[in-house]
């Protein structure tokens, strides 16, 4: 059977460039970054080429650029980072209801060491305004974390406003920008974030590696300690054959991006077209200011949305609730509840993320089997 | 050029079976394991089975074994984990002045946050005793890590028998085993240790995979949050490949353990013979409880070592100084340091580490050349 993959958002296969990159770090330039010898410095190159890459795709420089092992990663040490940098100023941190766990669960850890969190709720359609930030800034607030585009609804939030907010206060500004870079426009200039955290396998790139985007004056504070690679911000042997993988899909996908995604939000339109013609459908999130290859519905009546997860896949049709590292616990996504959504409605979440390895065909497939499904399911 | 590569203990290249093992998860089986649908699944089994395979390597169960991106990370986690546990006990840790830079440089910064650490001093080959390590515990001592083959001088601990003394007290014992698995029979229950790391690339694994075995009652604190993998204790997508690639990797090393083990002692000790035989040079580390492929040496009247790996790098052999993640700094190595060399002789440092790709052809030909090379440089 040809399996239909619409779990974009979840993770991404690694692009056919970026698997040629990287095939030769494995067995052939497999060298130690830190060796000096020939194997080492052919592993260095690589690195640093590939930093450059990541650096041109999202307006930084290379010098601002730090590897790690993915974009969890580079959320914890962006907020312990900033934090422990601000510690004198205070210990209140301004983040959103929608943030992904990676932000939230590690603004938790630092509530239970004494910090205060504040965390807005957005409006319906996921957005978070400037005047709204404005209103909880405290004397005492040291960092903002609000991410770039929503995992869930696919929302776009309005992070360039915002930080202007969090700089005019002269509070450090982190974006989780898993979502959005390789997706749409990122610059970290025009954003003017201070920190910004990404993810390879998100945009065709290999699990296991990210980057952590910082334009502090000082280093970021090595969140894990050893031998001092990443100018001593990140210990670790450098996961070369996935930096190399990263940057390579990274470069594709701005290369070109305004096409796919023009390709994308075709598809994703002819798709939320044709699924809120369904009765008792509704499209989550901003109807416009969304990620381009992302879709996402509630369903009237069809109960919790595992069994039509369990029914597409079935036909062949891999789609998703939610967030895909809570998949498994099959709880109510946080994201959706702070929306506004009730229990009920909350729990018939279905997303589809598109890649532009999707096409029109696929989306029609969906949308054929969609209709037949809900009522199914409404008939139990 | 066919180059020799003599710096295993930096890096290895990825198996032909691992790499085989791997190809398929990053353009085929992609799925996120967390996804509910076939490609989920799909990854989900593929690092159940993993687990299954590390764990059986070290004589662990399954349940005892927590992916992370490196024996770095490992470390890290392993350590802030049990202090955080045992906070209540006190706030001493006893280490060796030998350790890994991933277990100092995390010490140091436990003792910025008031912990008191004492650091043992090991005899001259490199070795701790059970009777040293009895007199440094204090009532305070929440925990006691020590490596179980030393990286710069290949020297085999007695991790069995300090082990037995910490559990005599009711202290954790933690050990970074990231040069030896693979490379000697790790049992982790005769060993007794409560935490071990271990690292994918060490063994011809890729780079960017590693392992925590955890045998605490309760599970190892999170140190990276987020979406609550690996059973809430490592946050992070899972990266699927390296995963499969280190689980390939450490079965084809265990697998046939002793035969690999004769082979590259054979090789080492040829080495070794050879290079003693220069007047001046010096093995360090013990004779006998070293690691089978690990062959490391002093010369004397040769200045800085820098230059030596250069000559042999330009003759096409790839060696080191030490520490690979040190090498870039030229600094002396802090294990020569507390083994008892002074700063001359510390500094002329050189470390040739085997692997099964090695042949008796390649040993022969850095046997005839060194004597050169260092006549060479003591002429300058």
């Amino acid at each position: 059977m040809n399996r239909i993959y619409v779990d974009h958002a979840a993770t991404t296969p690694v692009s056919e460039k970026a698997f040629a990159a990287m095939l030769p770090y494995f067995r052939e330039s497999f060298g130690n970054p830190s060796a000096l010898h020939s194997y080492g410095q052919e592993a260095k190159k690589a690195i640093e080429s590939g930093r450059r890459a990541v650096a041109r795709a999202i307006g930084a420089a290379s010098s601002e650029i730090y590897f790690t092992s993915g974009g969890t990663e580079s959320d914890n040490w962006a907020i312990h980072s900033a934090c422990e940098m601000k510690r004198d100023r205070g210990r209140h941190i301004i983040g959103t209801a929608i943030e992904h766990n990676a932000v939230l669960r590690t603004l938790e850890k630092l509530q239970q060491r004494g910090y205060t969190v504040t965390l807005l709720r957005p409006d319906a359609r996921g957005r978070v305004t400037a005047d709204r930030l404005e209103a909880a800034i405290r004397a005492d607030t040291v960092l903002i974390s609000v991410m770039l585009a929503n995992n869930v609804v696919g929302t776009v939030l309005p992070i360039e406003a915002l930080c202007g907010v969090a700089h005019r206060h002269g509070i450090l500004f982190h974006t989780d920008a898993v979502q959005a870079v390789g997706h749409i426009p990122v610059d970290v200039r025009k954003l003017g974030v201070d920190l910004l955290s990404l993810s390879a396998h998100k945009f065709h790139g290999p699990k296991g590696a990210g980057a952590l985007f910082s334009k502090l004056p000082r280093l970021p504070l090595p969140y894990i300690t050893g031998g001092g690679q990443e100018k001593g911000g990140r210990s670790g042997t450098e996961n070369v054959a996935g930096i190399v993988g990263m940057a390579a899909a990274l470069t594709e996908c701005v290369d070109g991006l305004s096409e796919r995604m023009r390709y994308l939000a075709g598809l994703r339109d002819r798709l939320i077209e044709r699924t809120l013609q369904i009765p008792g459908a509704y499209l989550t999130g901003d109807p416009v200011e969304r990620l381009p290859g992302h879709a996402s519905f509630l369903f009237d009546g069809i109960g919790h949305s595992a069994r039509l997860i369990a029914m597409l896949n079935e036909a062949g049709i891999c789609a998703s609730a939610g967030a895909a590292c809570s998949a498994s616990a099959t709880e109510a996504s946080h994201v959706l509840e702070s929306l506004g959504y009730d229990a009920a409605r909350n729990q018939s979440a279905l997303r589809i993320s598109l890649s532009t390895c999707n096409t029109e065909a696929e989306i029609d497939a969906i949308s054929d089997r969609l209709p037949l499904f809900i009522a199914q399911l409404r008939r139990k």
